[in-house]
């Protein structure tokens, strides 16, 4: 008899009433009355199991002596969310028996490889919270140190790509492009209705920004909803062959929001978790062909070619056991694409170019990516990619899909460029010296336009007016700053003023040593 | 100029009031109202910094759109008792800057050794609240695989023995005893007495029971206050040369605790932390000359011999570097100690022993362990000690000054075994049929007296009538249930029949194949 049975001995199932309050608590937390906990061997940071019904959840416990009386328990909102209770409810509550996924943990942070079914149930008991973020830590710092098989890998991704909805259009071919790492939400919506225009099926599910300006899903919802379900991703996609949408509205592949929670402080990007991760993703909306676009050099992700060369291969070699066929374009990643910065700025950009024009290298980044696809599916035979991606361009019919798209997301599909909303508040930047651009430096430019109010204010952001290379002359305008309000505006000209200054020119003295 | 820094631009620094929740969150926790969080870029689980005056310190953030209003913060207890905050106080928030140990716990992830400074480091953010749960637990799975030299945990054991309060009695020699994953309460209380009788200082810290039936600060609780204050521990040590209290109501080597909770789900005991963990706290209370009760066998924790000699070599080593002089025996942890299990059932074997009566196996292994300190401190020639103890037991001097120690802890010390409060409800486990008894399981005994009631009803537990090797027969009684209620006698017996029964009978046929 496994001696964590006992667990169960010390909190007898009780049942109390449910008393609801209005905190969103990051997790599942529920209230328990102080006294009562105790004497039930029930402490802070305990993990219960609830249950109503044929409804369970796992919930972290928070103890008051005031707020919740003995007999009831005080819900937050996840958990009531989660469990369908309202105040009054009778539910019952014991302790957790110990997850099967803390010894299949332990197994990978000794060394060994994990099977299939030890893998699932490592997700299984994430999805059901009965991982805390600690022991969830652990699993994440162990595959960092000890590293993932092929085989884990490809368990990994059926596992996440399984913990949450499909979504199957029942149409073929389906076509996905992803960026590591890069600054490209334009890219995406400049290539999808080509990609939609040509006949391709593209139901693209996109992020919202984490750190940068303005994330994909960002921008989109300057011109339309992106916060739809998976049944109008569908209809809209199945209507008009491609659609641009929020991915964490939907439940793709839901494990994955969970694990990316705790890499982040470390930038910990295991190899086999950065594949699973992206290609979960791929898997959950029924991609077959994929084009990855993996941009190098300074300011990316990457920096070494070697490096970025291995990375996808085993992105071709993992996809390709998955049932998916991918293709990496490793691409020049030290200069920001287009010349807006923020979401509504970046709309500007993307009508620019579908209207035939705009900076010529988001169209010329769009249609490279784009023509792989073509390719691959077959939509053009070899080397023919980008001359038909760009005659959809310049035909119009990759504008008029892109106005289709938005009308059938429930956006204006009429929209003109002028009644984008970019801020009013706008202040230039002048050279104070002529020089040759050097650098122009992707972060900065974000945490440039963050401070201006991007992404949350869709106005917000930054117009560049130079790129690398450019000769600049003292009193140009290098850039300017656009903010929804005098006070945004001011915070991001003093942020600027304080040395976040994204252009670089060319120095004659690179260093002296004394 | 770091990226980091960029932090700082999305959240100002804004004055709120403070709104005191009556929550113990388990962990320090804010509410913010949601709006007014979001468009300052703060979300569920982020971590911000808030000053009050001098104070300051660091929380998570959770979100309500109802308790708390834009400008209001709400506090739950842990932050206003850390902040010293009450209602309508204004503080600053804003976010926090990455901790250097991030830095330092992703190098020991890569597998280097870390300096002196960086462990110093991790743990002096982990006592300022600025890693979150997953964070330390990243950092001991990476001390766990990865493993820590002999410098890292000495690095180790200085700063989490100087992360809290350092007893300094100002006398020595100072006497410590420690026993790695045994079931010796009672022991300590023995020994404790008979140590300071002899004229040794013995500031004993101990703690509470987490999944035994009672820890020795739950035991000694039954004579005398054990949460008390550094000062008054001092005075106590002062006038009676010792005394037994919960080292958790001091701020001794406060980081331990913090690190215990991590390790906890995994078991994780990685070497170079656990010796850390110990040693740490013998730094804290001053403590020179040291003797480990290393039990081996059958439900202990370590089986291996091999396995405990390389750990003591490793104690004895380590702690003789942090000017401790340490001495290990290890001894057999299969059978348990004495008769009684539950904090009051113990208090009657030890005033048994005290009173020259008593369990022997208790009486005689208090002497091992105290005639080792006898002799390390010179108090006894060597081969002298174990005598040395006997006597003082057997005049009476023990007795005395554990009374001494009572009264002046604050308890009564002309305390009788028969005002010992054990529980008033109790039952017999009758022997159904004959035979010799072959192991009795500390675990099950364990779980037997919690589901009675121990340690929080101080009266429960159980008392056992045979030991290993005793022939019992059909009928005769095996143990006794005790407890403080009806309902909990009849959950514990419950649990008896339901399978968890201590005493094994030598089997005839162990097994059998087919």
């Amino acid at each position: 008899m496994s001696v964590d049975k006992a667990e169960v001995f010390n909190l007898k199932e009780w049942t109390t009433k449910v008393k609801a309050f209005d905190i969103i608590a990051g997790g599942h937390i529920i209230l328990l009355n102080e006294e009562e906990a105790m004497q039930n061997g029930v402490y802070p940071n305990y993990r219960v199991e609830l249950h109503k019904g044929k409804e369970r959840g796992v919930a972290v416990v928070d103890l008051t002596s005031e707020l919740v009386k003995p007999g009831e328990i005080g819900i937050f909102k996840e958990v009531a969310a989660d469990l369908k209770l309202k105040n009054g409810d009778k539910i019952h509550i014991h302790h957790i028996t110990r997850p099967p996924s803390l010894d299949h943990i332990k197994k990978k942070m000794d060394g060994n490889s994990l099977k299939r079914d030890e893998v699932h149930r490592i997700i299984k008991d994430l999805m059901d919270n009965y991982l805390s973020q600690a022991e969830l830590s652990a699993f994440i710092t162990s595959v960092y140190i000890r590293g993932l098989t092929d085989d884990e890998v490809i368990y990994l991704t059926e596992a996440i790509s399984q913990s949450g909805d499909i979504l199957d259009i029942g149409k073929k071919p389906v076509v996905d492009k992803h960026s590591i790492g890069g600054v490209t939400g334009r890219v995406t919506m400049v290539m999808v209705p080509i990609l939609a225009a040509a006949g391709l099926w593209v139901p693209k599910t996109s992020s919202r920004s984490i750190t940068s300006a303005a994330g994909t899903a960002d921008a989109m919802e300057v011109l339309a909803p992106v916060d739809i379900g998976i049944e109008e991703l569908k209809e809209v996609v199945l209507k008009t062959n491609g659609a641009i949408v929020w991915g964490g509205g939907m439940n793709l592949a839901a494990a994955d929001d969970k694990l990316i929670q705790i890499r982040h402080p470390f930038s910990l990007d295991p190899k086999g978790i950065l594949l699973a991760s992206i290609l979960s993703k791929k898997k959950a909306v029924g991609a077959d062909n994929v084009v990855v676009d993996l941009p190098i050099g300074r300011g990316a992700k990457i920096q070494d070619a070697k490096v970025a060369k291995a990375l996808a291969r085993d992105f071709i070699d993992i996809s390709k056991r998955l049932d998916m066929r991918t293709e990496v374009l490793i691409t020049d990643g030290s200069d920001p694409i287009g010349t807006g910065i923020g979401p509504a700025l970046e709309c500007v950009d993307v009508f620019k170019v579908l209207e035939g024009e705009g900076p010529r290298d988001l169209r010329d980044k769009s249609c490279v990516l784009t023509a792989k696809l073509f390719e691959m599916t077959g939509k053009a035979k070899p080397g023919a990619g980008f001359a038909m991606a760009e005659k959809l361009i310049d035909s119009g019919k990759a504008l008029s899909k892109f106005r289709e798209i938005i009308e059938s997301q429930g956006g204006n599909g009429k929209i003109r460029i002028d009644d984008l909303p970019i801020g009013s508040y706008k202040h230039e930047i002048i050279a104070d010296k002529s020089g040759r651009v050097h650098h122009v430096d992707n972060k900065i430019l974000s945490h440039l336009a963050r401070a201006a109010g991007a992404p949350i204010e869709k106005g917000a952001g930054l117009r560049l007016h130079c790129e690398r290379g450019d000769k600049v002359y003292k009193g140009s305008v290098l850039f300017e700053i656009y903010a929804e309000s005098e006070s945004k505006l001011d915070f991001a000209i003093k942020a600027y003023e304080g040395g976040w200054n994204p252009i670089e020119l060319q120095k004659i003295v690179l260093d002296s040593v004394k």
